[in-house]
């Protein structure tokens, strides 16, 4: 009899944002598996870390690329199918031994995380499980206090790479909007929701649900640094009714 | 000194997917308070009531408005603000007398929430705290196992009630989309999926993460029926790179 994939979302950050469920296949699971940029510690192991128990096997997923590369450059592309590839192998041998095999994902498994890649290798052949849960922009509109959508609203999520008419036309027919991957991207987010009429609504937010998280008035903001963990929220709705 | 204002994400139904974060402010707070339709059982308080405690004080808000009226019509808007007033008041009572009030919030509170209306009345005067919860897209997602959108990927929140035109030109503009409220609009957003070359991807997923939950390709089911909580996910991803 062969084992059981489950892909568990950790949430964002705060290890009192996991699900019960999460906690119960954390602590059920033979084998853990999460993903690392090499030489760093795993976000997704330190989130769940208190729910192990001893004897459960580890295996550490390490990242080939750790500077940024561009998706659409071959080099990457064949270097992480690669990898991808490789990590699925070794999940499946746990699995042909009949080990129940939990990946620890940062936010939710299925909403622009790495766990998808083993997902869609790996499920067609094994008993599969997804855990929802909380994804980044939840955890910081939360901590932000920003009432996001309601009702009928749209609600757009943009990556910060796309061009600036791209993004003034979009946010322009939205009512909310989450803008990620902002990095160097930032005056370019800034200066479309300028245009889109946007800027004074939009509330920038770094690393919500960590310790160290803050948010403010993307328009108060002076500088343009914004590292990885941070995302732009435009609410939809203030007061109606 | 006053109390404490929690708006406390329930998730989607299944009671698994409470976060622990939740669990413990439903286990403290002094008045836990929930929104229900007339004469219906609350479904929040359905997913926590496992963790109450003895002696808190309930307060049921019951909607006033029990069949579906459209949101921009008169009657309904006066009728729903004076609720949402009452409301408030009711519970701002409790804050004045120091007391923690919990407000359960199916899904995540500040994510097409109910909680959202009580947020913007009592966050301004209160300190106040905000649980993300699970969404009810995540719940069904990771209940079909879809990975949705990954990388640069535009993913787009669509309310079935917008009108074939829109829905088309925005279902061509977008990677992946979910589409809410349902209903009697099935029949145009089915249409609206062919006409953008969208349907053969889109999943239907009725009640995902409850005991009775299901979902099968949209282009299979064979009826236009579909309950309130349900809806279409179309992905922006399927096995790159």
């Amino acid at each position: 009899m062969t084992g059981k994939l489950i892909g568990i979302g950790t949430g964002p950050g705060d290890p009192e944002l996991l699900t019960l469920k999460a906690v119960r296949a954390i602590e059920s699971a033979d084998v853990i598996a999460f993903f690392a940029k090499s030489g760093n510690a795993s976000n997704a192991r330190a989130i769940a870390a208190a729910h192990f128990r001893p004897g459960q096997i580890e295996e550490r997923l390490d990242y080939p690329v750790t500077t940024e590369i561009h998706r659409h450059e071959n080099g990457y592309k064949a270097q992480i199918e690669a990898f991808y590839a490789e990590a699925a192998k070794r999940l499946a041998a746990h699995l042909d031994a009949g080990r129940i095999v939990g990946v620890l994902s940062e936010g939710d498994p299925l909403l622009y995380g790495s766990y998808m890649h083993l997902h869609v290798r790996l499920a067609p052949r094994y008993d599969t499980e997804v855990i929802a849960g909380i994804t980044a922009m939840s955890g910081a509109w939360s901590h932000a206090g920003l009432p996001l959508v309601q009702g009928d609203d749209i609600l757009t999520i943009l990556p910060g790479t796309l061009d600036h008419a791209d993004l003034v036309r979009r946010l322009g027919g939205t009512e909310g909007a989450v803008i990620m991957k902002l990095g160097r991207n930032l005056p370019k987010v800034r200066a479309a929701l300028a245009e889109a009429g946007r800027l004074s609504g939009a509330v920038y937010v770094e690393r919500g649900t960590m310790e160290a998280g803050f948010s403010q008035s993307l328009s108060e903001k002076a500088d343009d640094l914004a590292p990885y963990f941070s995302l732009i929220l435009v609410p939809g709705w203030s007061t109606r009714p």
